[in-house]
């Protein structure tokens, strides 16, 4: 239901979502479906911005409207944009109001997250460490899993645009920085197990096993994922449309071993599934969906691909 | 119900189990409970013979009841012990009569079945490539998935048996070959997920989260796979009680390995895990269960695991 039209009800909560992605996008209509909040949405494509609110998005520029917000659900790429989003020339946290809250959905390490939870706090904002898992699909229906951390204040704050976005939140500690560490977890084992399910797919392949035989007999057995399942039906179908693209795994994986490389953890399978990614991305799969990962493996072995 | 006291029934099967280690003990007990057999087992470790006998399997030695066997199940280790038990000094094929069929669930080379396969069919023996996935309680139950492959002749001599011992069989081909080509591909990546969950499990611990929230976290999230449900709750218990052992990879992955070198396969993935079990057995872990791989991972990194 949109309520926009009566933005003075008390019960009312003003939100941004910065990032209108098929994630941003997805969350900023869930928002708006809730009936609880009046919601702007940024984005850098101006026609992204304009669907929105033609879908009942509230209009007003990101630093006008910025004094008036409780909630900023930052919903960017990475680390680098989630800090032009908060601290750029043109950043919102100079401009929200005392005790708004800051969601960061981006993964990013989680040295990050507490820098950016510390330089909120020098405002008097609250910053919730808050990577989203569950794509595209369950981020338009409020079902996404957050895996969160922030001060009690923090989650107080956020616990509407919470409850409405989420099916799962995971209350991981009380700064910054283990929301973050458990993305990175789940990511490790996400880039390692679709990685995993295109070497196992070309490897029965070149063996002379059909693709969608593999995946019969696989998804009923003790080599599945929640990855395989999810992904191999992509390679068996030929269709790389991106729900979630190769590029996204260079960037993820790449956080997984900075972070274990400062820890001086040595992560061998993650550091082995980051080298197919990237060779998928150099040979100009970056755009198409993560399962092309098994284009790297077909063209070295010489499989082919349904 | 045990009707070996019946033994002259025309419905009755006569099945010989070879090897009685938790997954044959448990296909023997089974193909007994069903009624349908008379069941001998046979061991090297004579205590488990005793064993079976005093549950009311038949007596009788190997050369002599082989002639009467309609189903010979071999449940060993290896190749290498498939082929002493089939054709070695005191092999039972020349002993078996024409249109029994053997049974074989080792995880081995498609080629070794392939070879197995015609050497049976010189003697007027169906061989069926039927390696087994499920872990010992299942084989226990009765409810096996089994990776098979053979001749038409060959399902149907089989199929009493399979009825007994299986929930899923996956009808792979119509020669000896598919059955174990699958069953790599199973392992493949039953083994990295094993791996892969060690080593996420040890870098999220290293990041100060504790191992049963990972543990929660992780099985409702992208990132969880079978292997992680399964083996992860072994190293937050702290129970290495070896349901299956770390020796269990260094052969089954170098299975895989063996013959993605012969097809001229690169699997980075599975190189990279079998050096970690390969560590797990070169540390004295060997018979310990597999989920103790992430000792190695915790020894690296300096992690202590519960």
């Amino acid at each position: 239901m949109n309520t926009s039209s009566n933005p003075t009800d008390p019960l009312h909560h003003a939100a941004a979502v910065i990032g209108l992605g098929s994630m941003g996008y997805g969350i900023a209509h869930t928002l708006l479906s809730s009936g609880d909040f009046r919601v702007h949405g940024f984005d850098v494509v101006p026609a992204q911005v304009e669907r929105f609110r033609d879908e009942g998005g509230a209009a007003g520029e990101l630093q006008t409207v910025a004094s008036t917000l409780d909630t900023v659900v930052v919903v960017v790429l990475n680390a680098a944009q989630t800090e032009t989003v908060l601290f750029g020339a043109q950043g919102i946290v100079p401009h929200l109001k005392a005790g708004a809250v800051v969601i960061a959905c981006a993964t990013v390490a989680p040295e990050f997250a507490v820098t950016m939870a510390a330089r909120c706090a020098e405002r008097g904002v609250h910053y919730l460490d808050a990577p989203i898992s569950g794509g595209a699909l369950k981020a338009a229906q409020g079902q996404l899993s957050i895996m969160a951390s922030g001060t009690a204040q923090a989650f107080t704050a956020a616990r509407p645009a919470l409850d409405a976005m989420a099916e799962n939140v995971f209350e991981l500690g009380e700064t910054a920085g283990p929301g973050s560490a458990m993305k990175a977890v789940n990511q490790l084992l996400a880039g390692v197990h679709i990685a995993s399910m295109a070497e196992a797919l070309t490897f029965g392949m070149k063996q002379g096993i059909t693709a969608d035989k593999i995946v019969e007999v696989i998804t009923q057995s003790a080599g599945n994922s929640w990855m395989f399942a999810n992904r191999a039906p992509h390679v068996v179908a030929g269709d790389y449309t991106p729900h979630s693209s190769v590029d996204i795994w260079p960037k993820d994986l790449g956080i997984v071993l900075d972070i274990a490389r400062t820890l001086k953890f040595s992560a061998p399978l993650t550091a082995a599934a980051l080298q197919q990614f990237v060779a998928a991305s150099g040979s100009g799969l970056g755009a198409e969906d993560d399962a092309a990962v098994a284009k790297v493996y077909a063209r070295n072995a010489g499989v082919e691909l349904p």
